[in-house]
């Protein structure tokens, strides 16, 4: 008996300033409807789904603009429809999107809906990059600081449905992906399956710097290949590609094997899906022998990840 | 003003059981006057590199082949000839080897030699494979658990002296290099250049399975390059290769740069330089703005690295 799940990963190209929501939602209905068609029994989409990627722009916090790109609730009015279309067809998706919850915190956040419409899991990013405040000096701005509170639900693993063979599932979200405490603390919960959706900036399209697309993107893989080998798991990492209002972003959408292979990969920096086979029971080599944690792990002597932030250095 | 260092990395062919220690001595002796004359400040050397990899062999604890493999001192007669080249050269050297204590206790060791003979930090293994018994059903044993105990000094980072421009350094064994507990904690020390030495069995030259010479090189290469990505380190990961009484073992030594891009890497199965000139400014981009752990790091959410040592899986 094998442990199978068809999963895909629905990369979106750019989504633009003024592009609208009805625009955008027709185009993550579109993909999951051409995943549903391909078989695929969970669809993964990007980080910030549903909007452009807000945190390049300063924006007032009372801007209607920006107020505009939080959901209040999940599902909501505006996002009903991919829902509605994904339990016609019995798919579940990972999603991210800016929550606003009732009390006025804000969180990028992504959650896990399952084939019957039911929400399995919700994750709020914890790994922020870039300020809190504008850097004059920068040519272009990073400021998830400024738009979300660090995410204050841990790392939850969960269960996938039984029609999905009972997977233990996990969440991350873009920089988190680099992040190998994330990882782990997933991994030590059994994780089988990690899903994780990004936009990761490439400003410099040809130039061979350290911001490169070609360079972004190699660690961007390779993060994933070796988090995903190091603690036996399969990852689906999905990108939102291309030029948005100017800014670029890599694409690279992935799915990894408990191995750390690459089994698909995107091509284009447009709407592109991927698509794999994944065997749960493919964990099982690399939990039960190289990464079996409890014959091998020695946390007498990790003691400084979690009882210092920042480095400190020998004399 | 750069902060340079050339270093080298030695990679060992097989060491067969009946080979003697003046042989391997030797041979150890030759690739460090080949890296001196390229100029070489710092040669890195494998795990157990005295010897053939012993672990793989059941033996009986008083057994004087099994006593003999191990040093009751660093330096001692029979290596000290490496020791006084070395010197003589100004050239340093990371070494991996078994270590006896006049306490009896046994450790998989590894220490770093100064330009001036000093050494510079001792690391004992902590992350050690294999099993305590005898698995009869296994056609390769590795049974570093019985021939060793896990390692009580931690990760200790130290610094390199003035004329190697004063780097932290930070030292890894083998297995050690799989797992980010590791990696993080010489990374909260702030380590610029991590020095690994490695015995890592490939059963099957071409099989294509889990235990394949190709995929296990794969691993190796890929643990590497991540986790100096991750940390924003120089790595210099040195195998014994080539195959040991029947037993294989993979090549694939590499130098690594705090991009995660491999700048040299071996291409055979026996004894061989590899050669890089390291740019210790070179970590500061992914330290200060990726990997700025002060900035980004988020321990109350990693507990579970420390608070459990097995897999706890959801309902």
């Amino acid at each position: 008996m094998t442990r199978n799940l068809r999963v895909a990963g629905a990369q979106l190209g750019p989504i633009q300033r003024a592009d609208t929501r009805a625009q955008t939602l027709e185009r993550l209905i579109t993909l999951l409807e051409r995943a549903a068609g391909d078989g695929a029994e969970l669809v993964v989409f990007p980080e910030l789904a549903f909007t452009t990627f807000f945190p390049r722009w300063w924006m007032a916090e009372d801007d209607p603009e920006l107020i505009g790109c939080y959901e209040r609730a999940m599902p909501n009015p505006q996002v009903q429809a991919l829902f509605d279309k994904a339990k016609a067809l019995s798919v579940g998706f990972y999603v991210g999107y800016a929550e606003l919850t009732p009390e006025g915190k804000r969180f990028n956040s992504a959650i896990t809906v399952g084939p019957d419409g039911r929400i399995l899991g919700k994750y709020r990013k914890i790994h922020l990059p870039g300020s809190k405040e504008f850097r004059p000096q920068q040519q272009y701005q990073q400021l998830e600081k400024r738009y979300f509170e660090y995410g204050d639900l841990g790392f939850p693993a969960f269960r996938g449905p039984k029609n999905w063979n009972a997977p233990v599932l996990g969440m991350l979200i873009c920089n988190d992906r680099r992040w190998p405490e994330g990882w782990r603390v997933l991994g030590l919960q059994g994780v089988e399956l990690m899903l994780i959706g990004y936009n990761s900036a490439a400003y410099d399209p040809n130039g061979g710097g350290a911001e490169d697309l070609n360079i972004r993107t190699f660690h961007s893989t390779l993060a994933v290949q070796a988090n995903a080998y190091m603690n036996a798991t399969w990852a689906v990492s999905v990108a939102k590609a291309g030029v948005e209002d100017g800014s670029g972003l890599i694409g690279g959408s992935c799915i990894v094997d408990p191995n750390g292979m690459v089994v698909a990969q995107a091509k284009t920096l447009g709407d592109e899906l991927i698509l794999a086979d994944v065997d749960f029971d493919a964990c099982r080599q690399g939990k039960e022998k190289m990464f079996n944690f409890a014959a091998h792990r020695r946390p007498q002597w990790y003691g400084r990840i979690v009882e210092q932030v920042g480095v400190v250095a020998p004399e």
